[in-house]
């Protein structure tokens, strides 16, 4: 089987069939889908951003237990005022409202590389993060894998990979079990802890007690305080989400994606809200990671609240799988992101472009390389990342409040009733609290994090923005070129100067020569002598008594000025340099006639024969276009072992595709 | 610095610059450079054949002393035979008169395969071999070094390599220090040994007394002995190295190989008797080399020489450098052995291109890849080829002899004076008996060696016959195919349908019209819509707007047929599925007419353009020769962001190409 059938086969078999383009409506999600496809990431964070703000008070000891109230209930207020932000956010914005557009439209085009790359920085961290955190916490539960987690992370990646090149609606699917039922066991194990906690007073008896907490070794601080919040912030980044990915909803799009965004928030604050109570009155507190017999705060919880059982272990698992996923969100949103950077210049334009399955392959593919990266540099183990990590969501997350307060601004500077100027004062307002209150938890998150190695973010953001401009510099030079479209200039309609090169004459050089006489009435044969190192007098000899016979006769014949036989002498054995130097005396002696140059080749159906032929013609054609100028082209005569079926060459779709449409006229 | 001018620059640093033809006699080597570049296989042998033959021994103890020169003897009157025999090979085939011409031509293809496999095998090992003796000899010298063994021996096969890429002349100097070094200081250690031993009446006593011998722990046997033989007969290999390179010789070639081959055969022959002979009178046994405090039986004899002086050390040290460059005469012998076979279409022809330095590059690098492929999979310890290894060399040897053997028969025949014929005769006697001895020392290797590893090899040569048959049956069909000229038919001479095939319309495919204009009336332009995944009204109605106005009204004007529009549906976002379609329906239409498929293409200078850019049109490049059939041909129009200058394009030699010569007629 030829190779290009085997890599189409293989291809299919792993991403499925390609796409067309009418199927679109088909792939696009409901909330059903989204909330696995985007809310992963969110709803993941409930288990670790309760832990890492309690982590962060751990030197209070016991008493930690009373303050963590505080530090999450600023939290669960961010997270309202998210909610309520993101969805006018998604309401005005409709396609792909994101960050990035939001800050476009309305702080400008500085304002939105800032939050693009802020945006791409977190995401590619977040898939790092994510997947090393979740096989983390899965070989601390199974040790036996711990030699392991490099492979385990890899392959975690590759198959979140996979399933968004075959399409978010695909990965929707396939993360809803895991995604579902640890909803399911989470909200049941918090609705029976806090129905015991009620029954009993405020004080229940925990079924396996979670270890006492730890002797306290520091007074409370304003600062500790503050420390723990940032911590607990990371417990918010997945919102923005849903906003991000607008488009991929089915119709009606906005009340779906508000159904999505108010499913993951209220989930998320449901589990945050509730774990954070039943903590207290469970009296868990964050145990040291590095310590032998470490439980995670959701383990210590569903062990107080059901014991050791069945359930405990279905709960664990769920836990352990969500947090492997949770890089699904990155790569729903990534792509898409970068695809509206691309379509505006800033990344490179295959970004945009579509791919096989209707998503955005491209993305798709860069942030699996970048993540795996990042990976196997760190060898799976990313812990020292999770301070970068809150620093990207929440400058977006402040980037899009202030934008749409911009909005708001102006559509009531424009509106037309008093009434609608009221509603959008309303808008506003709540777009300027989320604005402050997000920036307030991105300076607290930056100065207490920034030791830790949050200027590794603050520094890698403006090299990105550089980036994004340089790509941006070199595609304006080339439309600067490229567009100004004129009427067509036809002052020069001669034939070009065609010239046949080839290391040997053959039926090849043959269709060659017949192919050029009949574009050109000018044709030259170049001849290279000297090619294998030495001369072969010979050969020539026989190829000049040919060429009068075989070649001049026939022409004369059929009314053609016969091709002239050029001799060319290689004597670096390449045929680049002296075609290249024959193609610049010609160009001068003509001046500047267009040149085609003829290549002959020999099709290759197979891998192996690329191996038993040189490459030579190939080197050619990049040089003949490289330094050939504008006046030369490169034609290329193909030669079949085999006579190919066009419909070989026709991917494997299931109908082939439509006929070319009436010619316009 | 575009890429392209970087790479030519590094290139030049480890190469040195491009040769032109003519420098090809300045190329050629003296004996003087001659015995360090193909000798060093056949000189290092002699440090490891008597000390093979004499572990052989080791379980006789002191006694097997008293037969190693009974195991020598045969060993050094086969080495006067094959030093006899190819003395003739070389001068009846001064041209690269190796085992496989001299069997083609007198033995037929059949052996001449198995002569080509045998010498291919062989020289792979023996580079492996080779290097990893040398540096194992090194860290066993210097332990420090032990764990860099892969380095070790991978960064050597790398300056072998590329000393060899340079140019055999260039290898031959770079190693004639430590060559010469070798032989001066070991011919001085021998003669002032023999000359001790002989003054002392052949009792010399030893400045450094060598270990006492194990004691024995079997009896003699003829068994023993006869593989005593066979190990050292590993002493020979490398002794048809001139007769494969006869041509790398200057003028007179004939004169300069023997004289090269003689000084081969004569230090090889004088260090072997010397190491046997002093073995003997100081009474050095070979040691275990598992065993801690393990030397050499070189560094014992030295030793016992000259003690542990400078000069010890000296000499020492020009044995290891010795041992890793051996690798060298298998980089000059394998290139020139696969140019032939491949100029006989048995091997890819690109084995058979004369590269950058006038040195078959293909050969060069291909060896590399493998030997480096086969340390790495060892990891640079590969003892356990070494029984694989003498086999190669002894079945080349006899498969020449025979041959030679077959040509002095013919030559008898045809002989036209009884003195010719006589000396004719004398020459079949040589080589008869070098064919009878070299082929039962084969015979007595295959056995000894057979289940340590030698089945390898005899696995191996027919497996490498079969791949050379496949490559030949390709070439057969190729040219089958492709000969057979006659006339030019010019029956058809009507332009071809042209197809100007572009995902935008700008001035890059304004330029791809006009050039379709000069050549053909007939010109389709292929709008592809849908390709980004949904459909453009609006670009496509200011199109079809633009097209009345820009194109057709200009060509009209300038008395052509204005092009045709086309719209073609993208339903999976690929213009290839879409265009091949169209060809397959014009061709249909057209009966089979040729069609030339325009493509416009941005020309990349830098390697980041490249990210920069859609690989697409390359991919329809590629899709269309592959598919497209015969009538199908594609032209590339490049667009340059700057205007190249064709200088720029010529490789960096010091003169110029000379220039093209007056054409024919």
């Amino acid at each position: 089987m030829p190779t290009s059938r085997i890599r189409i086969s293989l291809l299919r078999l792993i991403l499925g069939r390609r796409l067309a383009n009418e199927e679109y409506v088909e792939r696009r999600i409901s909330a059903f889908e989204g909330v696995p496809a985007m809310g992963l990431d969110g709803l993941g964070s409930s288990s670790y951003g309760p832990e890492a703000a309690l982590t962060m008070l751990m030197p209070l000891g016991a008493a930690g237990l009373a303050y963590i109230g505080w530090v999450m209930l600023p939290i669960l207020l961010l997270l309202v005022i998210l909610y309520a932000s993101y969805r006018q956010t998604i309401r005005t914005y409709p396609n792909n409202g994101g960050a990035y557009t939001v800050s476009k439209l309305n702080l400008g085009t500085g304002a939105s590389l800032l939050t693009a790359s802020a945006l791409m920085v977190d995401y590619v961290l977040n898939v790092a993060v994510g997947i090393s955190a979740g096989i983390g916490a899965l070989t601390s539960a199974a040790p036996v894998l711990q030699p392991y987690t490099l492979s385990l992370c890899l392959g975690t990646l590759v198959l979140v990979a996979v399933m968004n090149l075959r399409g978010t609606i695909d990965a929707g699917r396939a993360w809803a079990l895991p995604t579902y039922l640890f909803l399911a066991s989470f909200l049941t194990i918090l609705a029976i802890g806090t129905l015991r906690t009620l029954m009993s007073g405020g004080h229940p008896s925990a079924v396996v007690p979670p270890p006492r907490p730890p002797r306290a070794t520091e007074a409370v601080t304003l600062w500790l305080i503050l420390r723990s919040f940032a911590a607990g912030c990371t417990a918010m980044t997945g919102v923005e989400a849903v906003s991000n990915s607008v488009s991929a909803f089915r119709e009606p799009v906005i009340k779906r994606a508000h159904r999505t965004l108010g499913a993951i928030c209220g989930f998320l604050g449901l589990l945050l809200a509730g774990i954070t109570y039943l903590a207290r009155s469970y009296g868990i507190a964050a145990m040291d990671q590095t310590q032998s017999g470490y439980q995670s705060v959701l383990s210590q919880l569903a062990g107080a609240v059901v014991g050791h059982g069945v359930f405990y272990y279905v709960a664990i698992a769920s836990v352990l799988c969500i947090l492997c996923l949770s890089a699904n969100t990155s790569f729903v949103d990534f792509p898409r992101v970068c695809c509206l950077v691309a379509e505006d210049d800033f990344l490179p334009r295959p970004f945009a472009a579509v791919g096989r399955r209707l998503v955005l392959s491209v993305g798709i593919l860069y942030l699996a390389g970048t993540a795996g990266l990042l990976l196997a540099v760190f060898g799976g183990i990313t812990d020292r990342l999770i301070p970068l990590f809150a620093i990207g969501a929440f400058l977006t997350f402040t980037m899009s409040q202030a934008g749409m307060v911009w909005h708001w601004r102006r559509e009531i500077l424009t509106a037309k009733t008093p009434t609608a100027r009221q509603t959008y004062r309303a808008h506003l307002a709540i777009n300027a609290v989320g604005a402050i209150a997000t920036s307030i938890a991105l300076l607290i998150i930056v100065v207490a994090k920034f030791s830790e190695g949050a200027w590794i973010t603050l520094l890698a953001i403006p090299c990105t923005i550089l980036v994004l401009h340089m790509v941006k510099k070199y595609y304006v030079r080339l439309d600067a070129q490229l567009r100004e479209q004129k009427q067509l200039n036809l002052r020069g309609t001669a034939p070009p100067l065609v010239l046949v090169a080839t290391p040997a004459w053959n039926k090849l050089t043959d269709r060659a020569l017949q192919f050029a006489l009949r574009i050109s009435p000018d044709v030259l044969a170049v001849h290279f002598t000297e090619l294998k190192g030495s001369t072969a007098e010979e050969e020539e000899r026989a190829l000049r008594q040919c060429w009068a016979h075989d070649v001049e006769e026939p022409a004369r014949k059929a009314g053609l000025r016969p091709p002239q036989l050029v001799r060319v002498k290689a004597r670096f054995r390449s045929m680049t340099g002296p075609l290249l130097q024959l193609i610049g005396e010609l160009q001068e002696k003509n001046h500047n006639r267009l040149i085609a140059v003829l290549l002959p080749e020999v099709v290759k159906e197979y891998w192996w024969q690329h191996l038993l032929h040189s490459r030579r013609l190939r080197r050619m054609q990049a040089a003949l276009l490289r330094y050939g100028g504008s006046h030369v082209v490169v034609m290329i005569i193909p030669w079949h072992l085999e006579e190919p079926r066009i419909e070989e060459g026709l991917e494997e779709e299931e109908t082939p595709p439509a006929p070319a449409e009436a010619a316009d006229r």
